[in-house]
């Protein structure tokens, strides 16, 4: 089958006959109608086989992920998904694998209300780069420069749970586990944008950045950007029943802060308005520590002590 | 130097502080503010190493041309180029290499007016996949579909230079070469997206589309869009001066009809409009051929007798 019947066939029906898509796949660009007054947010990233995902992970949790992961961009802004294009690189187009990523790449659509509208498959090293937009009110974006000293610095949801279904060699494995196991797994490989989260938090939180790549590295950006510092409690870092159980307790800290994988949100909230955050949320919303006037981020251990030691996110070069 | 210094360090500069860029590169998304009561147009391609390009390519080319197939598509549908995202899959981040891809990548934005406003670093094997966007007054796009019997078809520029060039091995030579060669390694290497030329034909061409995969495919996808035929005359296909003096006579109707790498305009006008266009444009347009209500593409000697042979454009997984 050539690469137009292929595509037709297992992506055309990702394309929802939505007011706002002009034109979808199949013409030289896809054509977009954006609302009126609402501004444009836009993310791309891309998963590399043997780097982000295993070469042998199921090509439904590719597909999930690989959208998955720039909805927790849009989230972190607090836009509302719209579109997307996707990039495929493939070894060699194999029906049955392109069906099974579809299905996966539909079902983390279908769950978002975005519209797959264009794309371009090549031959090579399998990769998929999703570049991801939504919209929302001019003006009203969360980003990462905004957070002042004494705001609250919170994450949503459990955080490491994803990096401990790495170390336990969890992501490939077909055969099903106990309960806990597979709840790290599906943490791992069908990460859940915290889409509903980023929209409420939008008004309360006055900076947010997504957890990709670790708390140590993503919180650090914030700071950078807003040329404050923060402290940590690292005793208040929420965690799964899972993660509890599992977890060996000397690794309970690294893969908290540094495990990345997570795409929680982690905001910054006026004191004041945390409660209201709270109750919002759809989602469990953990205090873990302050934004300081003093530069540079510092990790407290339960008694308040400084931890003696350098977390650094995950980094792509390094 | 680590991911976040090497991208600022050569890729920020990139970002000129247009007033529709709210917010560029350096948070979970980009912000960016489309014109009222215009669409969007958005297209995205990949380049692998190997593939696309010659392993031993020159950044600066592999820089410019990664945007120029996109800024193609823009031109295909008579969009004005806005911004643009990069995802850069680097086996290493060398900074020679680096500072030469962005600065070919730069030369080429800055020709075309359009931003960079975002992307993604990761480490893998060598690719660039560029999402790019246009914006144009709201259903006035050109589109593949709209070609009706007698429109003339009519390509932009000259075919089968870049198809040479690669024949002729002069990707990749680091020598100066006579002019002719210098002319056609830049044909490949350096296209041009006829940015201009789209915009100009939109009001006028029915259909467009860009010539990225050759005249044979790429025309073939308006035909079966529109549900109708064309007849192309092999001996109107406009040739550059530098390849009539270097293409081997047989090679010549392969090369120009299914080499592909022109990125080159190919619309579909009215007749009565066609002499308005020649006028209108900056760049040379001849006709080729005509739509007829019989499908298929039929191919006619300098006589008007019909060729014999079939040609088909490049297929990625074919």
């Amino acid at each position: 089958m050539d690469e137009f019947a292929l595509i037709r066939k297992h992506f055309q029906p990702l394309v929802p006959g939505s007011s706002d898509v002009v034109l979808g796949i199949g013409d030289d660009c896809a054509l977009l109608a954006p609302p009126a007054g609402e501004e444009l947010a836009i993310t791309t990233d891309t998963l590399v086989a043997g780097r982000h995902f295993d070469l042998k992970a199921r090509p439904e949790d590719i597909g999930w992920k690989s959208l998955a992961v720039s909805l927790s961009d849009l989230a972190a802004m607090g836009a509302r998904p719209r579109w997307f294009v996707l990039a495929l690189t493939l070894e060699q187009p194999e029906e049955a694998w392109l069906a099974a990523f579809a299905q996966g790449l539909k079902a983390q659509a279908a769950a978002a209300g975005i519209a797959l509208v264009g794309g371009d498959t090549t031959r090579g090293p399998l990769s998929v780069t999703i570049t991801a937009m939504g919209t929302l009110p001019a003006g009203k974006a969360m980003r990462r420069s905004c957070a002042k000293p004494d705001d609250v610095v919170c994450v949503t949801g459990t955080l490491g749970d994803a990096a401990l279904a790495l170390q336990l060699g969890l992501a490939t494995q077909c055969a099903r586990f106990d309960a806990d196991r597979e709840y790290l797994k599906l943490r791992l490989n069908r990460p859940t944008p915290r889409l509903a989260a980023g929209h409420d938090l939008r008004g309360l939180a006055r900076a947010a950045i997504d957890l990709s790549d670790g708390l140590a590295g993503d919180l650090r950006h914030i700071l950078e950007a807003s040329w404050v510092g923060a402290e940590v409690w690292v005793d208040k870092l929420p965690r799964s029943e899972a993660f509890e159980r599992l977890s060996p307790p000397a690794s309970r800290l690294p893969l908290q802060a540094a495990g990345g994988d997570d795409y929680e949100l982690c905001v910054c909230i006026p004191p004041e308005r945390v409660a209201e955050a709270r109750r919002k949320l759809d989602v469990p919303l953990t205090e873990i520590g302050r934004i300081t006037r003093e530069p540079g981020l510092r990790w407290l251990d339960a008694g308040g002590g400084p931890l003696a030691f350098e977390l650094r996110g995950y980094n792509h070069f390094s």
